[in-house]
């Protein structure tokens, strides 16, 4: 029997936490972000230049796996992990969220989701058993259940209805999940009920009351503007047991990274790195930084020589510019690795910062940074 | 002042050559092939990347880099080494080739080519001064001279009139990179003159009686039949002084390679590996494999357990068809880098073979391997 998982809680700062997870493949600590590895690779990247950003767990897709190469092809291939050739932590989604935002036809109802798959247009089931069963061919270390997630503004009464399925599919994964608890895997149970925050509180109540291995806050960074997400965050976090790791899902920007973690959320993921990366813009301590614009074609200084990445400080911004204009991959694969790198440094940042008390101190520098804006061009 | 440039002749057998190219940026083992950078970039691999594949000199393209970021802007940043992020020698094609294969709207006459850029339209110029001044600006250790270069099929009196033009050319690229030859960086004049073995002839004494750096064989490659190619290559190299590096522009296979080594040829350039790589295509010691085939689909192995190259060793066929299928910029990567590994792999057992006196079984063995054909799928 593996190791089974469990998550340290090693320091506070206000809500915001310090903590560590332990997994069949190794150690995670939080707050962490997790590069997306849509269908088995985080896009343009070796593993181990991914593991080389400071990334210590990636996200896996089960839609995009399902549907191709097919979660047991991956598993008679000895399981994701072997597979994409990445030997530590994954946690995989439930596919939930693309059914909603991939497929063109779909259709819930109590027993799961069937959709058009838009590969070849097979019709395709996913029930909250299937996607535990999906999860388990992979071999994800943490597991999400299914849950239905709905775009926002949404009607009360349909958030109302989509949170209440969530839970029931919450506790027919968990049902589905009992043997793999005692292999050391773990099931997340993921929060609903859009930006209602008695819904949000009764979803909360419901799902602890199941005692899942962790918790996600899902059904955010969906239209909502970022108050909305942050209000949600701030007041469903800390109703979460305080000894389960908390993950807001799908987040997001440096800022909202920033403005999570000060409300108790430990684990984050988002592409945002990675496909702003392959369109040219890069994420670094001076804020957003666009490299297609005419201003960096002849500087030669590099993004960050401060930063702690290598790919920051050697390639000039002259040269990114150029991959950028010519679209050549090393420019995506490049700007993927720096904007990753950058998540990493400043989750880094954040772990330290709470770990000496001092995240408010950190959060004011970092926003500052962001604020005094990108060095002047030469 | 640099070290100048120099090539040692360091063993023979039967026309084949093992040497050594001594340039302002370090050592070259020949026989050599050197990887393609386009746009500045081997295309979608670090330089670190590139180098760990055994590769010791990159090309660059005069044409590509002309018109975008432009050699002056290259200069100002310090050249196309430091732009680039790589330290080793760096050849420069003089854009002949791609004036002729890309630009829609091109006028030849004496003095030089007038084209419409494929970019953005603009009627650019370029003279065998021009072409000089480019690869300057670039920092090339090795330049090649402007040249007319034909498709084939053509008529006698176009190719003569071409290799005539080229000859000319010839006289005052050399000219025009006199202060360079002190400076240790080479010039390279071009052999043209089609499939005609006379015009060929004339232009080998033409130009060796100027004395370049090195010698090109240009112009193959283009159209013509394998067979023809190894003609003119055979009549060709061993008329050219012994004492310095021959190179066959453009080419090309595995087999190509082997058959040119065998008959003198020192350096070679091709996008093959890379191109291929991006469309699923690998090159190994078993012939080439498309792993787009679903014959890979669920085949667990690697592309060769005794490749002397990690990522070849590593991934299974069945990751390699995935990315393949899925068109993850990852396939492409880690296929490209394969590629340029084999191809790697393949000039250093041919230098060793060479030092050995024993080419000929190492042709025979290399060849039965790709008769062989792949290994029989699981």
């Amino acid at each position: 029997m593996s190791k089974p998982f469990s998550f340290r809680l090693l320091k506070t700062d206000g809500d915001a936490r310090r903590g560590e997870l332990i997994t069949p493949h190794g150690k995670v600590q939080t707050p962490a972000f997790m590069p997306v590895g849509t269908q088995a690779t985080v896009k343009g990247l070796m593993p181990d230049n991914v593991r080389a950003t400071g990334a210590e767990i990636v996200l896996g897709n089960t839609y995009h796996l399902m549907l191709r190469p097919g979660a047991e092809r991956i598993a008679a291939l000895g399981g994701l992990h072997k597979f994409m050739n990445w030997p530590l932590p994954i946690l995989t989604d439930s596919g939930g969220f693309q059914v909603m935002s991939l497929s063109e036809l779909r259709h819930i109802d109590e027993r799961g989701v069937t959709f058009r798959s838009h590969l070849d247009g097979a019709m395709v089931a996913l029930s909250p058993e299937r996607a535990i069963e999906i999860q388990g061919l992979l071999g994800a270390d943490i597991s999400m259940q299914l849950d239905e997630c709905l775009k926002l503004p949404a009607s009360s009464k349909e958030i109302a209805r989509a949170m209440k399925l969530s839970l029931r599919w919450a506790e027919r994964s968990k049902r589905a999940f009992e043997g793999r608890v005692n292999e050391g895997y773990a099931l997340f149970g993921i929060v609903q009920g859009g930006d209602d925050l008695l819904l949000r509180a009764e979803s909360v109540r419901e799902l602890t009351g199941m005692d899942f291995q962790g918790y996600a806050i899902g059904g955010l960074a969906v239209g909502e503007p970022q108050e909305v997400m942050l209000k949600i965050v701030a007041e469903t976090a800390p109703a979460l047991p305080a000894e389960r790791p908390r993950y807001l899902m799908g987040v997001g920007t440096p800022h909202d990274l920033l403005e999570a973690v000060k409300r108790g959320i430990d684990m984050f993921d988002c592409v945002l790195p990675t496909r702003n990366g392959r369109h040219g813009m890069a994420f670094t301590r001076f804020g957003a930084i666009n490299l297609a614009n005419a201003r960096h074609a002849h500087d030669a200084r590099p993004l960050d020589e401060q930063s702690a990445h290598p790919a920051a400080r050697t390639y000039s911004r002259a040269y990114l510019h150029h991959l950028t204009k010519a679209n050549e991959i090393l420019g995506a694969v490049l700007l993927s690795t720096i904007n990753l790198a950058y998540y990493q440094t400043l989750m880094a940042g954040m772990r330290d910062a709470i770990a000496a008390g001092s995240l408010a101190e950190f959060h004011a520098e970092t926003e500052a940074g962001w604020a005094k804006g990108d060095l002047p061009a030469l």
